[in-house]
C-alpha cells in the first residue's frame, strides 16, 4: 500500500484522487459513492476519468428486481439507475447488495470499484477482487513474519535490533507496529522468487529474535497478548478467571474478546467496591483497614479469592487507583498492583502508571495479561 | 476537512503528500512518525520540507528525564534524540509521552505534527491545538449544544426531523453524530453576536426537541449513554452491579470509563462459564437445562442473582451468543437476552444483532445500558 485517501464527494476531487492514485500506484482500489442518492457520484466521476459513457446492465436489473419481489419493496427510479454502467467497467457481482462493483483495465492499471458499505466492500474483496487480483499479477511480491513482544518499549527493542537493523539489505524491511502494552515487529522480504524470499526471511527473522530475551517474546504470527495467553492457556489446559478492580472489567473483554475464549475462560470478579473484595473474594477487612485496596496484600488475596469463588486454576487481580481522582501522596494516580495465583505459587508486582483514566485501564490490562503470561511460562522473571 | 491522506513511511512520501495538502487547505493536521526509532521520520521529513535545521529543545529533555527517573528506566540515546526539533517548530508540550507536537507557521499555512499514539494525540488536540486554532483564526464564533438519543437509529431520527431541518436558516447547522447504540444530534449556531446566538440555539433546539418522542433522549450535551446513566443514578442515590455472560466484561467497562462511577457502580460478576451462572449468581441447573444460557429464564435469574449477590438497588444482566461459533437454528450468533432487575421489577427483552463478535459485544452493552435507563426511567417502554 503507497497510500490510502479519503476525498470529499465532487466529481473534482474524486478525478484528481484518481489522477493521482494512477500516477502511484498499479492498483487502484476505490470505495464509495455507488448508492441511490444524490451524492453518490462515483460512476460518474469514473465515466469522465475514462471518458467513457454509460451502458444498461441487464444482469444486475435482473438481479435487482429478484431482491426487490423477495422482499415485496417497489423498485424506484433511482435503483433502476444504478443499473448504468461506465461502458468499459467489466462487473463484480455484488451478492449481499444492490450495487455491484466494478474492475477496470485503463491506462495500463487496474481500478476496482467496490460499495463503501463495510460487510458488501469485504464480501467483494475476499471473493472477487482478491482473487483477480492474484491471477492478474500471477506472483507472490512478499512474505512476512512478525513477533509479538511485551515487557519493554518501542526505544528499548529499537536499541537491541540496532545493528541487526543496519546490517538489513534493501529488500529486506522491518516495521514497529506498537499496541497497548505490546509492541509486534514485522519482518517482509520483497522478491520474485517465493521459496527464496521464504528463506531469506526465516534467516533474517530468526536472527531477529537471537537479539531478543526469550521472556519478551510472547508469540510468533501473533496479533495480541490476549491470543498469546488464551493459546499458552489452551496449551496447558487451564482455566482463568479474573478478579479486577480499577480495569472495572476491561482485562475481561480483552480476554474475551478473542472467539473461542469460553475454552479457557471462566468469568471474573469485578470488585470495584471493597465490600465485593470482602464478601464475593473474601479479601479480610483487616488487610483492607491495615494495607488499603490498593497494596500488595488486597491484589494477592483477590487472586487467591478468585481461585475459590470462581474455582479456576489460575487467577489474575488488578488493584489500582486510575483516576483522575482517588490519589493520595503515598498511593499517587496510576499505582496498580497487580497479582497472580495459582494452587502453589502467589506472585504480584507493583507498576507505575500515568495520569490518563482511560489509558491507565487499558495499559494496567495488558501488563495484567503480560504478568500472567510470565507466571505460566517465565516464573523467574517476576 | 478536505482531504485525508495516509502516506507511507518514506521522506519523498512525506513531502510530497505535505505539498499537496499545502495546495488545498489552511491547517495541515498531521500524526505519527515522532517516535525513538528509525521509522519515524516525520520530524526528518517536516525539516526538510520547510529546509530547516535542528536545535536541541532542553525543556523536552528535562520532560523526559523526568519522566524515566520516575518509571526507573535508563533513557537510550534514541529518546535523547526525540529532543532535537526543527528550528521553526513551536512545541507543544505532550503531558502523556515523551514526543511533544509541534506547530509550524510557513508558506502561509498552519501545520501541526502530533504523535500517532491515539491517546497523546487527543489530548493535544483538546488542550493544545483547537484552542490555538481557534486563537489564530479568530473567526465567527459559535455555540452549541447536543442532545443524546439511544433506542432509534439515525434514517428514523432523519426522518422525524425532516421538516425541521428543512426550516433551518444558513447559519444553523445539525449534525448526527452516530455511536454505538447511540446518536448525539449537535445543533450549532454561527454568528458575530454571542448573546444572539445564544438565544437563536435554545429556541432551535427546543423546537428540535419536540420533533422526538422523550423517552428517546437520555441526556442533553451529554456525551454517552454511560455517562446519562451514571447521572440517573447518582440522582437517584442508586447502586448498580451487572451480571455478564456475552459482553465478557465490556458492560461494566463503558461503566467504570466514567470518572467518579464507584460512586454507583458496586461490581459485576461476569458468569461466561455456565458453573458462574450457577455458582455466583444462583441460576438453577434446570432452568440452564431446560431453557438453556441464551433465555429470558436465564438472563431474568442473572439479575436477580446479581442483586442478592453484589447486594445492590439495581441489575442488569446479559446472556447470548457473540459468535462466531456457538449459534444454532433456534438461536443464532447474535441472538442476546437483556434483563434488569429492582427489588420490585424484573424485566427482560430479546434483541436479535449480526454476526460479527466484537460488534455483537458492543452493541449489547450499548442496549443494556439503555435498558437500564429506560427500566429506571420509563418502565412503561420496555
Amino acid at each position: 500500500v503507497v497510500e490510502k485517501m479519503a476525498v470529499s464527494d465532487s466529481l473534482h476531487s474524486i478525478s484528481e484522487g484518481l489522477g493521482r492514485a494512477c500516477e502511484k500506484a498499479e492498483v487502484i482500489l476505490i470505495t464509495g459513492g455507488l448508492g441511490p442518492t444524490k451524492d453518490d457520484i462515483t460512476k460518474k466521476a469514473l465515466a469522465h476519468f475514462f471518458k467513457t459513457g454509460f451502458v444498461f446492465h441487464q444482469e444486475t436489473w435482473e438481479r435487482i428486481q429478484n431482491i426487490f419481489s423477495r422482499l415485496g419493496i417497489n423498485i424506484t427510479d433511482a435503483v433502476r439507475n444504478q443499473c448504468f454502467m461506465p461502458q468499459n467497467a467489466h462487473i463484480l457481482p455484488n451478492k449481499l447488495g444492490t450495487a455491484p462493483g466494478m474492475w477496470f483495465e485503463e491506462k495500463g492499471k487496474v481500478f476496482v470499484s467496490m460499495p463503501g458499505v463495510p460487510f458488501e466492500m469485504d464480501y467483494l474483496m475476499e471473493y472477487e477482487v482478491i482473487p483477480r487480483l492474484a491471477r492478474y499479477f500471477d506472483g507472490t511480491p512478499s512474505c512476512k513474519k512478525t513477533v509479538l513482544i511485551s515487557g519493554e518499549g518501542e526505544s528499548a527493542i529499537a536499541e537491541r535490533l540496532k545493528s541487526f537493523e543496519e546490517s538489513l539489505p534493501e529488500n529486506v524491511k522491518l516495521a514497529y507496529l506498537p499496541g497497548i502494552g505490546q509492541l509486534r515487529l514485522r519482518l517482509s522480504v520483497f522478491g520474485d522468487d517465493e521459496s527464496s524470499s521464504k528463506g531469506e526471511l526465516n534467516s533474517f527473522f530468526e536472527s531477529m529474535i537471537m537479539h531478543l530475551p526469550v521472556h519478551l517474546i510472547a508469540g510468533i504470527n501473533c496479533e495480541s497478548l490476549q491470543v498469546a495467553v488464551g493459546d499458552i492457556l489452551k496449551k496447558r489446559q487451564l482455566i482463568l478467571g479474573t478478579a479486577e478492580s480499577c480495569t472495572g472489567g476491561y482485562l475481561a473483554h480483552l480476554i474475551t474478546s478473542v472467539p473461542g475464549s469460553s475454552a479457557y475462560f471462566k468469568g471474573s470478579i469485578i470488585a470495584y467496591s471493597n465490600k465485593v473484595k470482602n464478601h464475593n473474594l473474601g479479601v479480610s477487612d483487616e488487610t483492607l483497614v491495615q494495607f488499603g485496596a490498593v497494596s500488595e496484600q488486597t491484589a494477592i488475596e483477590m487472586a487467591k479469592g478468585c481461585l475459590e469463588a470462581l474455582n479456576v486454576d489460575v487467577a489474575i487481580a488488578v488493584s489500582g487507583i486510575a483516576g483522575p481522582d482517588g490519589g493520595t501522596p503515598d498511593k499517587p494516580v496510576g499505582t496498580i498492583w497487580i497479582a497472580a495465583a495459582t494452587k502453589s505459587v502467589r506472585k504480584a508486582r507493583l507498576f507505575k502508571l500515568g495520569k490518563d483514566r482511560i489509558r491507565n485501564i487499558q495499559y494496567a490490562s495488558a501488563l495484567a495479561l503480560n504478568f500472567l503470561r510470565l507466571t505460566l511460562e517465565y516464573p523467574e522473571q517476576i
